[in-house]
């Protein structure tokens, strides 16, 4: 592995400003936050993506990112809502390879959402789709 | 519970296109997809929001998530990149109050993503919000 800047605060060697670890997740304040507040929910493990992730590492990103999503509706940052947001792959706009759930805070008129036009695809072209990936899920359990 | 739409597709009372289901866990088809073979991973249980949401539930949402994601860079849809997105109250855009964890596939070009502008706060504005963030944290554990 070369240099991670997220391994590099785990191990306590780049700075952040913490807001929560355990044995095996941290989370900390983005430096480039959406809304103040903004917050990214990271395995200490290192993982650059979902594929490498482990399963229950996983799990742990979405616990502790909803015990942030609590904690931001009462502290300072008075969030009203909030989003989750990860992204993987650089097609998909991962910019650090190192695994990481965004937990962003919202309050109304802070500008932040999704960028994109839903469709509304006739019900065989979503039944199609559903089999393809339906035929990839199970084969993931055989 | 007044009618929910997914409750109603969990309860098989309402037509889906379905990707994945076990226990406590279901998958579908959204359909208003960002972009082709966008689904959406949702809890049995009805849950209105995180602050409702078994946090078991939750976990399983991401492992879900993550087994879903393998499966659509696989699947006809071949997507190069995957989106995780969770919108939790009005103001975070939530619409329908059943939780439910987005799952976007991501080719190059498809137009979808975030908006919004991040900022770069100083070092001790991070740290005043992260202190803020980790008393309310810690005080869920007690
Ligand atoms: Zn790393
Ligand atoms: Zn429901």
């Amino acid at each position: 592995m070369s240099h991670c800047v997220f391994c590099a605060i785990v191990a306590g060697e780049a700075e952040s400003s913490l807001v929560y670890e355990d044995e095996h997740t941290i989370a900390f304040m983005d430096i480039r936050p959406f809304t103040p507040g903004h917050l990214l929910v990271v395995p200490r493990a290192h993982a650059a993506n979902l594929a490498q992730l482990d399963s229950e590492d996983g799990a742990r990103l979405f616990r502790v990112g909803q015990r942030a999503a609590a904690a931001l509706r009462g502290s300072t940052v008075g969030a009203g809502g909030v989003n989750f947001f990860l992204a993987d792959g650089v097609v998909a706009g991962q910019e650090v390879f190192h695994v990481h759930l965004h937990v962003v805070p919202r309050t109304a008129g802070d500008g932040f959402g999704l960028r994109g036009r839903p469709t509304a695809p006739p019900r065989p072209d979503l039944d199609y789709l559903a089999g393809s990936i339906r035929g990839r899920l199970g084969a993931a359990d055989a």
